[in-house]
């Protein structure tokens, strides 16, 4: 029993953070506060849809927070909360390995 | 450009280890070589098919190794490569980041 509790843990942390596109969200965050154009632009291929949706469940389990800034139009920013921010050490360490990882693909084809 | 460049190997090295079981299954690897059954038990609510293929996939990145051992029946064992060993401390991350999270939780329903 003792090896399968410590995975459990590991699925915790997936229901919160998992999926395609929160680990890109909360990174781009890692770089300070952004604008939902912003951070559309910074990870590309998603959807508004999509990010409303992934950004409204981050913010839901108090990772990320809105701001919404009293410009004409009205401006929103996001921003890793200080729960939010305990996973930057975890998201620098995704970003190392796909930086390595993209490395080691180029150096197999050469 | 520049910071749209960092999130892309974030999404590069989900390509590899995203997912809802690859970072289960590795992180149970963490713990030593596994049979197909020892790792059904660990994670719990993974379909042998499922397992299977995350298997195969993981194996194909070169993540993973898989050996028959000529017992009868033949076993089959699955082991973290050298390349499979340099998740670990992203690995370890989660784990931890998941049991703080649950904590976190219990402590806040108090």
């Amino acid at each position: 029993m003792k090896n399968k509790i410590q995975v459990q843990p590991v699925m915790d942390a997936l229901e919160i953070i998992g999926g395609k596109w929160k680990f890109p969200i909360l990174y781009s965050l890692c770089g300070g506060k952004k604008r939902f154009k912003d951070l559309l632009e910074d990870i590309g291929k998603i959807t508004p849809k999509m990010l409303s949706s992934e950004l409204k469940s981050l913010e839901c389990n108090g990772l990320v927070s809105r701001k919404a800034i009293a410009t004409v139009p009205v401006t929103v920013e996001y921003e890793l909360t200080e729960y939010g921010e305990t996973l930057e050490p975890l998201l620098r360490h995704i970003q190392a390995w796909g930086i390595n990882h993209r490395k080691k693909i180029i150096d197999s084809i050469k």
